[in-house]
């Protein structure tokens, strides 16, 4: 079966517990992977979002249905028998733009060792959630054939703790999807123009840096784009927004097969307007019931935010 | 003598002693007022650049030359016999977003008390350059011909110590340009969105807020444009850059003689491209060298940055 339009996506479902100053939630089904796959979903109409990750047995149907209804293949997705679904429990600032982490039960998470089914190892777009870089590389490894596109993202504590092993599995993509922090420690530049450029000569082709309100930049070797965040009343639960953004980015590629830079800047316009959704409601609420009009018109937010018609002299 | 695209500039001219990462310099020409009108005299071509503010006899022949050489009527600019001129040191931190103060010394500017040449009086571009409010509404009063758009800038210090005053002067003007800690400072609402509409119930039709690194939004009461940052290799100081960017903005609305939302977009991307200039070396040093090539191409790479070409389903 040919797979032109379909992505692969590897990383955590989980349940968090989040508090924000405008309240708290119990255990709610959360996970890099549940944001990519549910945000890749709503953009890839001409293919299917595949989901390989781990969960134990207190996981719920309703979780499974929730996947069945957007369309996402959950074949890869492992129920532990007797095992504990990753948990994760934090508490942001006033300004949403911090938090702390208050719990982390890795659980079965801990013993998370995918093995790709058969069928996964020819699909094009492959989409590394945030993970230990030594289960992203073995992943990358059991492809059969090279995707075309492979994104990856990360977060400080890989950066810090397996600097080897990242920079193993960075040689092996095309694209690092990273917030600005995360590419100042990578990098050691304080500047964004110097971190990617050290971050481009570690491997991967195309550097996304995440701003979050600030937006997000493009760079490859040669080219640079902005796209900016909408601004927003309120920031009600950043949570996911990052993992939101990069579904989103990879779910507009696999949906046009494109992987060239323009395609990329588009994508981003996608990633961008679905975080900014994300982040209106707690967990995954308004992610789950978006209709295709609610993305378009806010696509178009993001585009007028900066259209200007401007003539030379 | 009509005066339709003139441009009226109030605010301080001083000395400056910065230390940034890269280095430090001696006692350099700067001021609000001074980074206001030399970008505001590099975009108004179809009218004059007029500065009051005070100095003392210290300040350099050198200096006066500088404004003559770019146009700017010096009249309104008291040199003040006995007097020193105002200066102030700073020194700003590794990330150059912040900087602590190490010297202000006020000087002749305490007794800044400016009253206007007649031939001011019709000016219809008038810049309130950051100065206690007291003395920005005074210059209003004096106007015998309501400007066409009268914009203020502010600081922390006014709003915190002088908020009364500050708030019969916002009633006054048409645009309030201000960075985001100052909008959420005067607002008292961290979301810029909800901060602007505060701004704007105070008075003020346009809201410019100034992010730095980050960009500048501009709102009304029903519209919103992001004009982003241009990501530059290393921000060398940033001294002047806000009161370059407010020059550049009425510089060029005074060059076209509007003060309509799509007009100050445009404004708000030459503001944004002449500050982008003034970041690159110490204090006015880049900003007195600028041809109109090298303004154009850079405007174009702002341009360049948020392009993007979408189609629509």
């Amino acid at each position: 079966m040919k797979r032109t339009n379909d992505v692969l996506v590897i990383g955590s479902v989980a349940f968090d517990a989040i508090e924000t100053p405008f309240g708290k939630t119990d255990k709610i089904i959360g996970g890099a992977a549940t944001y990519i796959s549910l945000a890749a979903s709503y953009l890839n109409r001409a293919g299917k979002t595949h989901l390989v990750g781990i969960v134990g047995d207190d996981f719920p149907q309703s979780g499974l249905d929730m996947f069945a209804e957007k369309g996402i293949d959950t074949k890869g997705l492992e129920i532990k028998e007797g095992g504990k679904t990753f948990f994760w429990s934090g508490k942001y600032h006033n300004d949403m733009n911090s938090r702390d982490t208050l719990v982390t039960e890795l659980n079965v998470l801990a013993e998370f060792d995918p093995v790709l089914p058969e069928e996964y190892r020819s699909i094009p777009y492959l989409m590394l959630g945030n993970l230990e870089p030594r289960i992203q590389k073995s992943v990358i490894e059991q492809m059969e054939v090279r995707p075309e596109l492979i994104v990856m993202d990360t977060m400080d504590f890989w950066i810090d703790s397996f600097r080897d092993d990242l920079l193993e599995t960075l040689k092996l993509v095309d694209v690092i999807s990273i917030n600005d922090e995360e590419a100042r420690q990578l990098s050691g530049e304080y500047s964004l123009v110097k971190a990617s450029r050290k971050i481009l000569a570690m491997g991967p082709k195309v550097v996304v840096i995440k701003k979050g309100e600030h937006g997000a930049l493009l760079f490859n070797d040669h080219q640079v784009y902005f796209a900016p965040a909408l601004p927003l009343e309120d920031v009600f639960d950043p949570t996911g927004a990052g993992d939101t953004f990069a579904g989103g980015f990879i779910g507009h590629l696999a949906n046009v097969g494109g992987t060239e830079f323009d395609e990329m800047k588009r994508a981003i316009l996608f990633g961008s307007a679905l975080a900014s959704f994300c982040v209106e409601k707690f967990g995954l609420e308004r992610l789950e019931n978006l209709s295709g009009e609610e993305i378009s018109g806010r696509l178009r937010e993001f585009i007028d935010l900066v259209q200007i018609d401007m003539e030379f002299v």
